[in-house]
């Protein structure tokens, strides 16, 4: 079972950008459930965010917002849920890359212009945001935050198309990057994917209730049904006349994250028609069958490495063993130890039992490698409880190139894998041997309807050119 | 991994109560580091308490406490532990059994009187504090809070005793039930464990600075090696004059509370030398040889139910799923759905896969069953995404008899399996069968040096007579 | 002394509207102080506003702000001040007119155009606003607040001239309305005031640092020398090639509000040259001069009726008693007596004593009845302690018209006078007579240095017409 | 109107302490209404303390208090009162004299006891409770707060009576000091005053439902009349037997304390029959008459000179003016500023005007002069803006001698007529003569039914010997 969610103390991260999530409701009948189950779609996908979420409404045909900094369960309450009456909504919960963390960047956007009221949120990273935001201020339009969201708001706005669904499409053929979008007006619901697929999106219904989410988990918890992906390049509308699809752009190479079913994704949704926890056991799987070590144990690193972990004991046969516990209390810590504590952080959060591991040659399974540091502290605490080999095992290529869509600038120097060859980053990390899982072996371990896969982080190869837009601001 | 931690949605709850935590030091060389030290050591016994916790410290000889609601990252922060400076300190995690969360009742519980300042914070129950508390008052002394803590205060500045050590002592020989003590006074740390040793107490070293923990998983946070446990009836002493033991009584038939090994203490965590996570996975051994069901899978009810689960597999061959996936964002909710979304509680905390669980004949894995709802939404949940058939697996015996060391009073009546019997359990629940661990199974599977065990909630031989104490108030 | 600043008991105030405070520095030495200075000129500016504060800083060039709802003293802390270092500084107090208080409608507002940051706060009403908006959305414009102060950004932003400040002096040109404006780029502060003058702005000076501010008591507070008034329809810009003074329009007719001279303004403020204290003073006199009632004693309704209540006495002879005590501690109150507690709210801020009063033929004095309620109340109250007659004096016209240029929409239909001659008043609110002091007695009491008055809430005579905006927003 | 109520800002205070309030109601008839009186009669109150304040009710025959640091008006909500049920409550409202604010020390007090739950609120300070406390903990009983009223507390428990009525009687019989208090059984509203009647208390009446409150002012806003003052030595017992009055001591000669007639009490309560308000402006008329100082005009400090000027003016012919303003919006100041901005603590309370002041002969009226700061540094600002003469006016006799029944220990050493006589103390303050009333000049000036007056603030006559308890706690 993966389990990335709690992300407060952040420099215990060790992981690559989580993304944002999205869900919208179309209701047709009554009008005092749709902020409940928005609030419950939200709590679904909390993992793809924990700095900030927000829900809009349409209240008697005007769109209302409300929005703050932390988690889902502690912006809204009863009240404020009663309080957001409507037939239509969208929701977000956000993941901030950076330490300027700003309630006025706090999504869905709520901005009122001639085409009347939008309100706007969306998962992913535009490539050529700066450039357009540096058109439309040469033009007159001021910001007031750094959201991608922002820009597409002003695209809708400055559009010649009188109608707004017209100025929507308009917009979108202007953007470039990964994006999955939701919007409203007072009387519809807008979904939209881009041109390659880069991010989730998927379309349910509950009665005759339509329903948008990033991922299926979101349905799963209203007791909605899944329908069918959101398509790449598509846009759907949803309003009294029923639901619409449009083809806003010619379709590009599926290239859908593949990080998504390596972490990003809980494990309990489906994409394309897999299921995301039995891929990370298949990766598990694939990578025993690649691998050659002998050893006494597997031992996932919690939580994301539980999945693979199974697999792998799965198929090779070594015995599988919970050896590191995760405390679920991390929080945000305050410590700064003046008497030495090393690894403090990773104390914090992982213990590895000694009477599990002692005299034991154990194969420690995780997702991934970012910078290395966790997986060198838990591979030293290993070692000093008695550990007699420590092989590291990664289910996914080696993360040498980074994201351009959706991952924090800051990080993209970190990447160890870009520095280091597989034997550097061994030492580095300080384990006896180190096995990545080829990305061919990744890509056999999924089984969609036919998906393209972005793998530019292991390979370099962009589908999107990015150097156009070199003043890239924060997502 | 067992991880029964996160409390915050009571009406989820369907498990024993969780059991209060302690902690002390007594710093030899330095000062500035006690604070610190106890609060990592505090913040890996959150487990056992999420309602209030606290800090006491000797500053300059003079007593002072720092405690609040809620969790110990939001009570503290760097300026608070900053400012509790000192070479000895006690600290409390505490987990309340009432809705009545109060401030006052939050420990450590910090007194005035003749034999100087005292500060004091311990975890169980005592089953005299009533009949105790009855002839205190009749004598003149005032209560703030319903702690059976202030009870101990009250007897120790009662005692004839001048010296507060020999009072101390005096108080304990008083006092019937299970508790685990830690206190201080301006030079002293004391820590004392109650005849039958019900509740865990470890003393543990860091350098020239002694540590007790309810734990030994706090000594790991902080880097601390274990001595030994605090034996039944003792109390140990430790000032400027070294560490003493006292056996205060005469020592009782060690009866060790078994819920410990079940469901209370942390898989990292040793007692007697066994380590909980092995004891666990042993219990779901031989849960397997003692049980007959032709399944496909097992699965556990997570967190809890995981280590079982893996020992009943390894065991029985059959495939072990995690086919349930936790939530980590629990929380607190609001919702009121007016829409029907039935077993919402369950949904917000656990979503079984459709993918995995299909079509399946399944074998459910949980620790313990007490008022046997979770268990029936979750079959529910299991069944409406085409489980073929759902066998239910208790990796401990029926919960029939209250425990009155440390359950809340109003939760004895909701135990179901005080009111019916096993088959129907399983009819309630909504299972195609359901088996629970032998008494004999599961004390085999724990590997003690010798312990006894406590096992009144399954066969209602309470060692302690309880009878005297009917107005037993919360602890 | 008129004290009509605690204003969060809504329900109680039976005032006319208050306005916005603003207030801004140009410091050519140093740049440690300007945040402190502007937090307390915000403080002696705090009576305008009481909804949300903010002070934006030029910090190393780029602009920033720092803004919440609350009191200055509530939202600001030394760690906050100190941090928000820089040369150049705006601030604002807001008092909102609508029950929809929101962060987003807080200022100063602070936007990036192609003109660089800008930051803009103001303190008036446009009539044309809703007019621009419109035009500037057909063009493509977002709205995020409801602020008068982002069409003058939009206006800014959109302008053919690429000077920011020629841009600003263009966009006021477009603007019609009461304001007084502060704005500043990262280089220079400006203030301007609109073509009539209605609020009041004044150009201050300490050593070397320029201050604007809405009123003379925020120079008093820091220590700095008066300079002279911004003049109706001047724009003054400072920036480190001194000081400009630029007329971006042509003046017309001074109209100066006569409510600030009645009760907006701080009595300690000097405006035209005039103390606002001792024109009220003057207020009562005249008043006295223009009425002929025999009475004991002539009592204040505190605190804004207490200055022309000692004028009145002055000069009627008729002895002066605070026989009416004001609570301090107003604040928010949260009953709803299910017992009858007649006059609940005015209890709550206002005893009479009856020590005083019994048998007593009173004059009560007041500064104006707008919707009559208060006035009713208190006089019911002073009749219950045993008044033998109870007169009422205003030290002002009938407000029988509403104000376009400051007033909440939703209470012109309030104002009694608009729809009850003074004899029709005088019985509403129980009065054994009501006397009003005359237009022209008003504006003899004030002597300033040539000013010119809007009096349209007495005479309904508008300087600009406001038929054109009907849609009129909030402020 | 005195206004010494806002006190966050101690630095700026320099005024005798206050002293706390109390509050009861026995209810005969419904429950529901009793929680939202006390809270209005707190809110009364709230100029005698605003540190702390609590409610205690008998919810169905159990005690419950609700109790905060803060004001009345953000402890209490609608929800917290309509939860806090009962016919019978007491309240209290805290002024704490020393930093150390803590909410241990929060008021009512409630206790279980061998007596029944007991819940007790107190004013005043007792001068052996020292030495009662040391006698109570050698006997075994121990101590959480530093309250006075939890010795009381002790005191009733430890009682050999059986009845808690007697208990009390018997307690009061042994503690000596100043003290108002209220208390409460399960059944019964208690209050007392001490033999000398050193703090008022009152006995009102709404219906039939009794109220005590420490002024009379808090039956005015809940629509009671006032029956009678309890005399000094008598403590009334009201429950369903009706109310009965008991002299538990015999009566000392009444010695009230004369400063709550000059500066503690609120202006429109009545004490003995005079009212405060009426008595002040008396104490000025005297102050005139034993005055000869040639001036243009009497201007107070607000807002506790104001009474006693307009006196003075009445009776001396001088013209009264409010010539210096008073900012309500005081609260808590953070600045420290690193400019020079002299008196800034005075600037941000207090601005005189100058246009009133310049070229005048002046004379300031304040109640008292404590420490002699903030007379310096108005009488400096007052020269500053161009007095011709600054006359010092106090409508009191010097403070030479520390209170005991009250005042913070701390602040016994800063009285500054403990150390310098009328002209050093003119010197320090900077005024060009000053004056004080004469102590038979004050007590001529207060007309009360043959109450004998507390003076040993002026005169050292103390008539409880304090020196007994020299290691007095805080109040």
């Amino acid at each position: 079972m993966a389990e990335k969610y709690c992300r407060q103390n952040r420099g215990l991260s060790d992981k690559m950008e989580e993304e944002c999530g999205v869900f919208g409701i179309y209701a047709t009948d009554g009008k005092c459930d749709v902020a409940n189950l928005t609030y419950l779609g939200l709590h679904a996908l909390q993992h793809r965010g924990q700095e900030s979420a927000g829900i809009c409404v349409n209240d008697d045909g005007k769109l209302r917002v409300h929005k703050d900094m932390g988690l889902v369960t502690n912006i809204f309450n009863e009240d404020i849920l009663t309080d957001l009456t409507g037939e239509i909504t969208i929701g977000h919960v956000r993941y901030s890359t950076t330490g300027s963390s700003l309630l006025t960047n706090a999504q869905p956007l709520l901005v009122n212009s001639s085409k009347g009221d939008l309100s706007l949120a969306h998962n992913g990273n535009l490539v050529n945001s700066a450039e357009i935001r540096h058109n439309l201020e040469s033009q007159g339009s001021i910001f007031h935050s750094t959201l991608d969201t922002e820009v597409i708001a002003h695209l809708v706005a400055r559009s010649f198309k009188d109608d707004v669904i017209e100025a929507i499409t308009h917009s979108l053929q202007q953007i470039k990057g990964a994006f999955s979008l939701v919007a409203m007006t007072e009387e519809s619901l807008i979904a939209a994917r881009d041109p390659y697929g880069f991010r989730p999106l998927s379309l349910g219904r509950k009665g005759d209730t339509y329903i948008i989410a990033s991922e299926t988990c979101a349905f799963d918890i209203i007791g909605a049904e899944f329908i069918r992906d959101i398509e790449p390049g598509e846009m759907i509308v949803i309003n009294e006349d029923g639901i619409e699809s449009l083809h806003y752009t010619e379709r590009k190479p599926h290239t859908f994250c593949v990080f998504e079913f390596i972490y990003f994704a809980r494990p309990d949704s489906n994409i394309g028609g897999q299921n995301v926890h039995l891929a990370r056991r298949e990766m598990g799987k694939q990578l025993a069958r690649e691998m050659d070590v002998d050893a006494d144990l597997v031992i996932p690193v919690p939580s994301s490495g539980i999945p693979s972990a199974l697999g792998f004991s799965e198929e090779s046969g070594i015995p599988y063993q919970q050896g590191i516990l995760r405390n679920k209390y991390v929080g945000r810590t305050f410590i700064q130890p003046t008497q030495e504590i090393r690894d403090l952080k990773v104390r914090l959060k992982l213990n590895p039992i000694k009477e599990i591991i002692k005299d034991k040659k154990v194969i420690l399974i995780d997702d991934s490698i970012v910078r290395g540091t966790t997986s060198k502290q838990i591979i030293r605490r290993v070692r000093s409880i008695g550990a007699k080999e420590v092989h590291m095992a990664i289910s996914s290529p080696p993360v040498a190139y980074p994201c351009y869509y959706g991952m924090d600038t800051s990080r993209r120097k970190e990447l160890i894998a870009a520095q280091k060859d597989i034997e550097g980053i061994c030492q580095h990390i300080g384990a006896d041997s180190l096995h990545y899982l080829s990305q061919e072996g990744l890509l056999d371990s999924i089984n969609t309807n036919g998906y393209g896969f972005c793998t530019a982080c292991f390979d370099g190869e962009y589908q999107i050119e990015i150097g156009t837009d070199k003043f890239a601001l924060e997502k």
